[in-house]
């Protein structure tokens, strides 16, 4: 008789956002009149910018011949592609990465989901609490967490580093040493970033210790003060510790379209093997490459043209993180992040709960959020507002807060 | 210090396909006036219909403008594609199969790959020899496969059920019972099926010992003869003991594309626990769906003009199937499959071992195949040619390998 996979069973509710989707569905249902506007998940609402419909309409087109049809991609990704990353994401900043060492992906969710697969069972995994739950839910799939805690909603086998008001929602290094350390900056949650020097400082730690940072970066491109580190390869030694993680979905909108990348120098070695060939492996044995079409789309990203667009369409977004930043504070608000993120953490009001909060701002403001505790127990008493909606919207909401 | 899944280690050689893309590129550059002919690697090389170009223009031109713009996919997939297949490939086959059942991916070798993951460890696998590579190999990565006998090219834990000439390419019921069985009719790489009655055989087989099956259906569209399942959900009994694989790249082009779906009746549990809730965990937390415009493009597949053109296309490889199997036959091979499927299957000559016989092929006649024993060790001695060339291509393929 086949048996499940029963670490499956130990994952205590459903993934956040699909629990939000249905809480507001349901509330939909019941006042069908309500105008909701929705700044809780991650999700962009601009559309592509015009090189990337040129773009995807010029590989289209291609398809639709045999001269220019294209059939299964490269392993890594279309040359064209990696060759754009290497010298825009990393040559050009003076980060030492090559095209080969670039594997071109369906997106960063899957990535951040996959990459624990090429590590042992017992490794210990090191998260920031609160954070991004896919690090935590798929090392728990994997059987890596030990046992859980419903009352302090943590995994007796992973090592937790609160992120608070008390810390500026930068972690310190653990007291007990990690085997692999999953760092976001800008930060997913909290919208906070840590300064380069302090990048070199997690660095130092995980060479020293022979411990592996798999450091996503999928907020890069929201980076607005100059003492902070685009790429984690701007610190030294960070060929031979670290696996860095990018996405399309927040800096070009591909939320939809689904484009992203993993980069493993090969420097980064366990013994004698490369984490790289393991990955290598992995990619032309479990994936097939992300659509040519998407790839055109992704070195649209990088003409002169579409950087120039984007930096417009990344700066619409951030104006609306100044409005829901400016907003929250003249309604008494304690509020961080917004200034190289995407998102504004506050402090949720009157001791509310996270999910209290959440309630309380769907029913009396028809304003969707998503609750801090659901990233994490440091995440209860905080609240995430994202700034990836309409300016309109944006605006209304604060307009509606603000009369709450 | 961190430590590496070491399973990874254990697999000999690298995939089969990047073996002969390297050992095609080494001979290429030794003979650059050499025009090579690729029947190796079952890719595609007719364009995409008209009727997919156009749904694909539409779905980028909706992207174009905030009111169409498509963020992150419905988990599942959408519903305006789950719903065309849960009527075309189901319930107009008799099939009961519904929408919610369907979870729509990036490709059946994703897929493939993945589902071994909702399964505990100590399960004991069951494939047929020769057998597509990734169902093994996935699951040695996963630790599930005892020790590799590199003589026998063969691992402990996994139970081999022979496909050769002597049992027509149709596997026997195994001595010892399995626990996962993997199954793809028609076959890759044999090119041969079963008929409905003997997978009947299977799904009572399965329901009788406990055991799942996984279905891969890649091939369906090229189903000729009345009495093969297009689906084994026409076989009864099957919605508790199969799950079933399906990809648009064979039956629409889609390998430059990426589009599959996989299907988990809610009657298929272990226990108590649904095998489709787990696998909807998986897909929520570590896959971020397929593209929007794949989506339409996948939904055009099943328009009525849709269903004309790729009824032509898969007509064109067809033919292509024939001039192979005829041309061989007229060589003097000894050949099996290409009826119901794009894989032709040939005896190599003189007792050439698979190898010997690709050798032979691309250095006297400039045309790639696959060999057989790159599928297991039942497969030595046979040799693959695909029937996905273009017609000029494949004539001249025939024509070179009589003039041998």
């Amino acid at each position: 008789m086949f048996k499940i996979n029963d670490n499956y069973l130990k994952l205590p509710g459903s993934y956040l956002f699909s629990t939000i989707a249905k809480k507001v569905n349901e509330y939909q249902t019941a006042n069908p009149e309500k105008d909701i506007i929705r700044l809780g998940i991650g999700d962009v609402t601009q559309p592509l910018a015009p090189s990337i419909i040129d773009a995807l309409h010029g590989a289209v087109d291609e398809m639709a011949h045999a001269e220019t049809f294209h059939g299964y991609a490269p392993d890594l990704g279309y040359e064209f592609l990696r060759n754009a990353i290497a010298k825009n994401d990393y040559t050009d900043r003076g980060a030492d990465i090559e095209a080969d060492e670039i594997f071109v992906s369906d997106g960063a969710k899957c990535d951040s989901g996959n990459i624990q697969e090429i590590f042992a069972q017992d490794n210990k995994i090191a998260v920031c609490d609160p954070v991004y739950p896919v690090y935590v839910d798929t090392n728990v799939m994997a059987g890596r967490t030990g046992t859980y805690d419903p009352k302090a909603e943590t995994w007796s086998d992973v090592i937790y580093m609160p992120c608070t008001a008390e810390n500026n929602f930068a972690p310190d290094f653990p007291d007990e040493v990690p085997d692999i350390i999953y760092l976001c900056f800008p930060n997913n949650p909290t919208g906070s970033t840590i300064t380069k020097d302090q990048l070199q400082g997690w660095v130092d730690y995980a060479n020293k210790n022979g411990a592996v940072i798999i450091y996503d970066a999928a907020y890069e491109a929201y980076i607005s003060e100059d003492n902070v580190a685009h790429t984690i390869y701007e610190c030294e030694g960070a060929r031979t510790c670290a696996i860095e993680l990018k996405s399309f979905s927040k800096n070009a909108g591909f939320t939809g379209v689904r484009l992203g990348y993993t980069v493993i120098p090969k420097d980064l070695k366990c013994g004698d093997v490369q984490l790289h060939s393991l990955w290598a492996r992995r990619h032309g044995t479990k994936y097939n490459g992300a659509p040519y079409i998407v790839q055109k789309a992704g070195e649209a990203v990088y003409s002169e043209a579409g950087k120039a667009q984007l930096k417009e369409q990344v700066g619409y977004y951030m104006n609306n993180a100044k409005v829901i930043f400016e907003g929250l504070k003249d309604a008494g608000y304690t509020v961080s992040g917004g200034v190289n993120a995407p998102y504004i953490w506050l402090k949720t009001p009157d001791h509310m709960t996270s999910w209290e909060f959440f309630d309380h701002l769907l029913e009396n403001a028809n304003v969707v959020g998503t609750p801090g505790s659901g990233f994490g127990p440091s995440g209860e008493g905080y609240f995430r507002l994202t700034a990836f909606g309409s300016y309109e919207n944006t605006v209304a909401a604060m307009e509606r807060i603000k009369n709450m």
